[in-house]
């Protein structure tokens, strides 16, 4: 989709390492839709990745390493921003995650609280620094839209998710207290999007996930999002023809989060059942 | 905004009644964006509405008239919806609702068991009257997508709000219930958005409207959404980027439904709160 | 448990069919607690059912019969209710829930509107009715409590529940309505419980059902919640200990509700597609 | 009330200041319903308070003091609460909070990210910390009902209470998170309570505290909870009547939570209106 809906914006995107992240689709098809961007990672994310790739298939867009729990490293990412891109900012998408508990296979009943520490800062309060950051230099024109990437476990629980799910309900909370502050002061918007399972390199790492993500199919009347409907999604939010959207989770799944069973699930089970007799 | 990201789809907008519609604005943003559209409404509403001159605006899009509480109605409204459209349809907005206890300023707590089933036929079950005679017919394409309007005292009492409270409720019950059956069928997706009070000619019946539009844009951090911008999100529900929404209840308020009070509020009680204390 | 915490309170029991009801249970532990109860169901019931042999057990609790639908029948419930237990009534247990479309096997795609209306009136508006009823006759005693047994249908699609899944959502935006009018005006409190799926008499009738209730045995960590648990529950909302809950909607479900998937569902589904495999 | 609905438990209250403090008055609800307990409060709040004033109104329960972010003292409460008990634990209430950014005035936009960690360890991983240590050493009795307070801030914006919005939804996240683990473990029940604005020590500390308790208890049909309100509501869910709710966050506020606006707020703001217009 080609319809130049983002002519003239300028954004920022977080979190693309390969051409699995649902970051690097989104990068894509917001050059694509008209915008210019600037491609920012972790320093060592940078290393691993291919972001130089992606850079070329945006158009040469700068890359610009930052620490997303760095005040310093994001200071520089926005000032930089804007004199790369010639202007304030109109779109930031936050997909940052990271558990060294889950990394580590530590159970959540068994946690780590320096490496839960670690969690929070890295997935959620990272969050806050982008907007508080942004805030001070005055960083983003008005109507901008802020984007962060959740995850249903923020409302229920999913085991494998471990401290992860804990993460994603301090970055909604965040994203409503920050949405409330910003749009008050500069008409900002701010939300998260709520997606599928996604066989990302990141989404792998979660223990089980292969069935998991089997599961979710089943039970989402449209299947699993994919990372591309997931960054068309971006794109829409990013653009104004959804100004008035502001401090909400979106769930962005087929239709998961609000199916208690389906028939499909229920259908497996039974077919389990009935072999369990026979045998 | 011109980009043409309905280019091809065919739709069907319910209840235009006059230029303070939103359904009105929603027509003419989905022939600006390149869709062909059917209107229709009830019968009695097309008599008193200026239809003919939102026909006009849009392409001369034929008006079919419509009592959304009529199977027989329903089905020929989307067979002649078909054939003027040249197709099957990509999306329909169901923007109706009608109480006759709000009208005849019957108390919630008096109320009339007749007039509440109507409101309920009229305002909620003609949604699945509509998707029922859309499946029956097979009148939807894969993808397309089903909007109706709602608003938040679906979730939380707003007195003035009456038996139309109830009803969106069980609106947005259909949605989520209708929209897994869709799904799973024909990858329709269905949703509901639940808009700001807005300044209509049906809006402006409920009791102490003024004052509580005030209040919603006090409490709403990008103040209250107008029906334009409910237009324009429509657009973006209705379009390719949002594919894998469905089953949700879509707040567009510019962050009143997460603002559990604001500043602004606050002030004018404390405001009122120093008045009283020095008289 | 019988701490005697309904000492001196007066309740009004709907929808007692036989020993499996949740009705039933809870009469029995009202009186246990100290109460004195009234026995109701609609006439036909009564006679299916077995209410003179819990009258007894509840200590001679009158019955008298009420189709839920009929205003008088119920101005005449609360009126005999009040003479014969000699005061104004402190608790409601609403227990109604009927659905044709389900009874008949009728899809929720294919629905006949005439049932779908009845089942919103007797499972739902059935509750405004008892409100409306005794507000009219001011039949309820400062802080009463209300309570309508509710299910989770009403927020997630369960494709086995049909059109009650729309009752229940209705049945719970009456309890947020007539809560709040109730609350300012009389200190009354109003809230659904929302329970685990239930081997009752009613139960039994949804389709597929089995599978579901051992489905959400294995999501709920505590498993589900039995008829015997409810009536506990229920006498606790019931009583002074929770004179500030009102307008809620409460789960009472080992905690199905909050859960996205357990551990053993998923090893189901494993076991299953390892087999699979191997075949 | 005192119907010994806790009779032979055993619990532990964290937090009880003095007494407007909600777990002070939980403590004595719990002693007068049977129970034996120990009372906390990390070493400094033991020095500033009144907890032996509280020891003698409590059957001269045990002191304890612990720093609920620390490993070594939670272990050595636990361990010594089950001496002193003489057995395992029933019912745990978490009463914690505290916002060093609050304290020190500093606004949400402009956050000290230590101070938001420290918000964070101390009001939310706390309830982490007191769940972990209590399986390690299994000390709680299966049935075992864990209550932490919670505020509706976790769910929407309210300016003044700043960080520790983010910190009551982790805690509630972690409520779900660990009630999961705890319920298929050992059937142990963790749910929050959402209490309406409290006139506590801690309460007061907020920023416009009375204007916004006197518009939440306009807001909400019944008024607004008080402490002993909420005690008496901690006692029912520390009870055997409700085993069978976890993973909950229960809303206790009189029906603000679902409240979207009330007819007295309208009437405020308008009698503003005309004054305005008057002058």
């Amino acid at each position: 989709m080609a319809h130049q809906i983002l002519q003239g914006k300028k954004g920022i995107i977080f979190g693309a390492l390969d051409e699995r992240s649902i970051a690097w689709k989104t990068a894509i098809a917001a050059v694509e839709a008209g915008a210019q961007i600037v491609l920012t990672n972790a320093p060592i994310a940078l290393r691993m990745g291919k972001i130089n790739e992606l850079s070329k298939l945006c158009n040469d867009a700068p890359v610009i390493p930052a620490d997303a729990t760095s005040m310093e490293d994001l200071e520089k990412l926005f000032t930089q921003s804007m004199e790369a891109l010639g202007g304030k900012v109109d779109f930031v998408l936050h997909s940052i995650g990271m558990s060294p508990n889950v990394r580590k296979n530590i159970d959540y009943t068994n946690t780590n609280y320096d490496n839960f520490h670690k969690t929070l800062d890295i997935s959620a309060m990272s969050l806050h620094r982008v907007l508080q950051t942004a805030m001070k230099l005055d960083a983003l024109n008005e109507w901008a839209s802020v984007i962060a990437l959740s995850y249903i476990a923020a409302q229920r629980a999913f085991p494998g998710y471990n401290d992860m799910a804990d993460a994603k309900a301090l970055l909604e909370s965040i994203t409503r207290s920050f949405g409330y502050q910003y749009g008050f002061a500069k008409k900002v918007r701010v939300n998260t999007v709520s997606q599928s399972p996604t066989i990302t390199t990141a989404g792998s790492g979660v223990s089980g996930f292969d069935s998991f993500f089997h599961y979710a199919d089943k039970m989402s009347p449209l299947g699993n999002a994919t990372s591309e409907d997931c960054a068309s999604y971006c794109i829409s939010l990013f653009s104004d023809y959804t100004r008035m959207v502001t401090m909400q989770n979106l769930f962005h799944d087929g239709g998961f989060s609000f199916t208690g069973v389906s028939h499909l699930v229920i259908e497996e089970i039974n077919k389990l059942a009935a072999e369990s007799a026979n045998s």
